[in-house]
């Protein structure tokens, strides 16, 4: 049987990140209901973004332009690579402001059970640009999950081979204004670990 | 200053119902990432309902067709007609699929706070329907809030005139499965007050 436009709709919603059968028939009647006010100015908004937003080649940030203002910005010290799994990782950097650097965004992490594979995350694409600037420090911020460690893993073997590079990642403790007692062993673990003098 | 597209993408998702800020950020960098499969894959979607679906000018259900293919079903009983909020109602209604009259839908109810007044609610739509069919009866299946209980003595209030009509409302009580001792107050109060004879 052939679904009809109303069913498409709220699966084609549906299938967005976050949402399920029900928030995608809420949203699907809103843009219904007022067609003419709702429905065609998400329909506008979507061309225009369609039409204007761009991936960076340089790095895989998300923009208006090609090399994206964080490439392109002279200011910026591109002798430093944050390395992050995703653009909204990026932005996150970014909204602090404290980092002057240049980014890579890998797209993801290596998952064997999702089938991501060194290939999907255009590795060499960072190893030449790494090369090309003449990269000083490469910084991991990549998740503190299995996959994100294992990635990092991978990537640093990489650099290996690259003369006078230094590899960093962020540092793994407690959280700021986060109470021990509701800690989890590892990152408890870690944080004895890696304890820091004080005086 | 000028808002960017991203932003503005960003924004624009941000208002559709139930999604915040970082739920939108998630779905705008689902859409742009994979743009050719992902965004405009949803503009063919939301242009395909822009061009197709219709709100029925009879019971305001929303379809491919005026009137929809409810009130246009002539094997349907159209003495009996439902007053239901929304089409979300209406839905889940014809989902369980035992009713088989017509319907009406409010598109919301009255709320003092809200600003929606017996004007918006088409009411006048509602007396015409039930005059021309010369309907037999009206079920209020609204919801149990001082809005919909509001809404429907103003309903029953203008059916009043109107003569050999039946006006009735879904029963209120414990929900099947319900446990007595989560059940509120007024729940409670009206379950014992409408309780059954069981032999």
């Amino acid at each position: 049987m052939e679904q009809s436009p109303i069913d498409k709709l709220i699966n084609d919603i549906s299938k967005l990140p976050g949402l399920g059968r029900r928030s995608a028939q809420r949203i699907a009647l809103f843009l219904l209901k007022n067609k003419d006010k709702n429905l065609s100015s998400l329909i506008e908004s979507l061309k225009t973004s369609y039409n204007n937003i761009v991936e960076c080649i340089e790095c895989g940030n998300i923009d208006m332009q090609v090399p994206c203002n964080i490439c392109s910005d002279s200011s910026r010290d591109n002798s430093k690579i944050c390395v992050v799994e995703d653009v909204s990782d990026l932005w996150t950097i970014e909204k602090i402001g404290f980092y002057k650097g240049m980014y890579y965004v890998l797209g993801g992490s290596l998952s064997a059970i999702q089938g991501v594979g060194t290939d999907d995350l255009k590795l060499q694409n960072l190893l030449n640009k790494v090369e090309m600037h003449q990269t000083k420090e490469v910084i991991h911020a990549l998740s503190t999950t299995m996959e994100g460690q294992t990635t990092s893993f991978v990537i640093a073997d990489k650099l290996e081979k690259i003369e006078e590079i230094s590899v960093t990642r962020l540092a793994q403790g407690i959280p700021i204004g986060g109470e021990l007692h509701y800690l989890d062993e590892n990152t408890l673990n870690t944080a004895f670990q890696s304890r820091k003098k004080i005086t």
